[in-house]
């Protein structure tokens, strides 16, 4: 049995989603929504105590956090290989795969927060709200809740972070000059957890992402975007952050 | 050719070194002084363009990041396995890496250079201070190190990192009721993380991690101290940071 409660094919969720259906491995796909904190909920808990989103269940094993669960996914399913054979090719998706989960993504993802979920979750009412943040069970998501929810992000944490996703952006094009992918010769774990983080840049950054200043990174986009796991991906989406893909699609000329 | 840029046998020096000498493998270690600003000048930066610590050289591949590092030396080299062969145990390895490398370590971090690193390198020329900063080629690593140095931490960001520390042995205490080491039935990677961050837990935050409280993460100690490569590691420390290790070992009754 293979159960994944996932929230938007995005950030998080998406890396599971894609990883699966790259592999071609059937699951069943438990929505979450995040807007309504159902991840936070006694029924949730019982499944993943921490309250984080995506969860694996399989064979009554519970796998949290993203990018550790695409390595078991690669590992045990059958499908195309998404880790390269090449130990320093591994250890480079590796690499990447940190620099966006630790340095890029939190960024990108305060950005997000700031534009699109505090917003949404904000036309709730206000008692429900302070219920929900409560029933949060790791004390630093409550914090980090709380900041979204009531639009607490000083300007200069915004700005840092917006600094941090230029130069992220500056990185990344560097990294693809010498290789068609992230870790070396073959589409891998890396370019789908980029993906997930990065799959609107050209939309919501277009200043900085854009055919003149980051070609390598557009070229990129529109390699994965013409996968058939990405689009079969976005299709479990509920909210405008999907359609934000399509979009893009054909803001860049992907197929 | 093998060369490993180390500074000290703890946090993030401390996996590559132990991780060698647990598999036997040979190098050639080159110590890089933190304190005195080694991984920022220009020679390193040659090696290691981030300036980060600790770097690996081998067969002309450069390697950084401690973790995404260890993975990478069990794969090529010989020596006991230290990567559970199931693929759930290799996903709990990551967890806990994770969990280490991203909430636990750099709330134990802001701490230790709170009460090490900054009072160390503030004994320096103020202006040879000023110059060194500027050198930092990373701006995130420059505004911490600027927080460091001129000892800029708030008490509120002290207090909220000894309460993840707290809290982080909580965790790791129950993590570890119900199998013999971090990842399950096997010495790994995961533990060699974890004891770099808490070696000397018991002598700096001894009223949360004692016999008493946290009997599990004692016993854990004492048989990861009992292993030859740690001892045989702290030798390749030059400040005080190696002989709490020593002290630990008397005060936990470690061999």
């Amino acid at each position: 049995m293979l159960e994944l409660y996932h929230w938007e094919p995005n950030a998080n969720s998406g890396k599971p989603i894609i990883t699966l259906k790259e592999k071609g491995v059937e699951f069943t796909s438990r929505y979450t929504d995040l807007l309504n904190f159902d991840q936070h909920k006694p029924e949730y808990l019982k499944i993943n105590p921490n309250g984080t989103i995506p969860t694996l269940v399989h064979d009554g094993y519970m796998l949290a956090e993203s990018s550790q669960m695409g390595e078991y996914i690669d590992a045990v399913f059958p499908g195309p290989p998404l880790r390269p054979a090449e130990p320093v090719e591994r250890w480079r998706m590796r690499w990447w795969t940190k620099f966006f989960d630790i340095f890029f993504g939190p960024s990108l993802s305060m950005i997000g927060w700031s534009i699109f979920v505090g917003p949404m979750v904000r036309q709730k009412d206000p008692e429900e709200l302070r219920q929900a943040i409560e029933r949060i069970p790791l004390a630093e998501r409550r914090v980090a809740w709380t900041e979204a929810i009531y639009n607490k992000f000083s300007e200069e944490e915004l700005a840092e972070s917006l600094r941090r996703v230029i130069h992220g952006i500056e990185v990344f094009e560097k990294g693809l000059a010498n290789r068609p992918w992230i870790a070396g010769s073959s589409y891998s774990l890396a370019d789908i957890n980029a993906f997930c983080m990065v799959y609107a840049l050209p939309a919501m950054q277009g200043e900085h992402c854009n055919e003149q200043k980051t070609p390598r990174i557009l070229d990129w986009l529109r390699r994965v975007y013409a996968r058939p796991a990405i689009l079969e991906s976005f299709k479990l989406g509920r909210t405008p952050l999907a359609e934000r893909a399509l979009d893009v699609i054909r803001q860049i000329g992907a197929t």
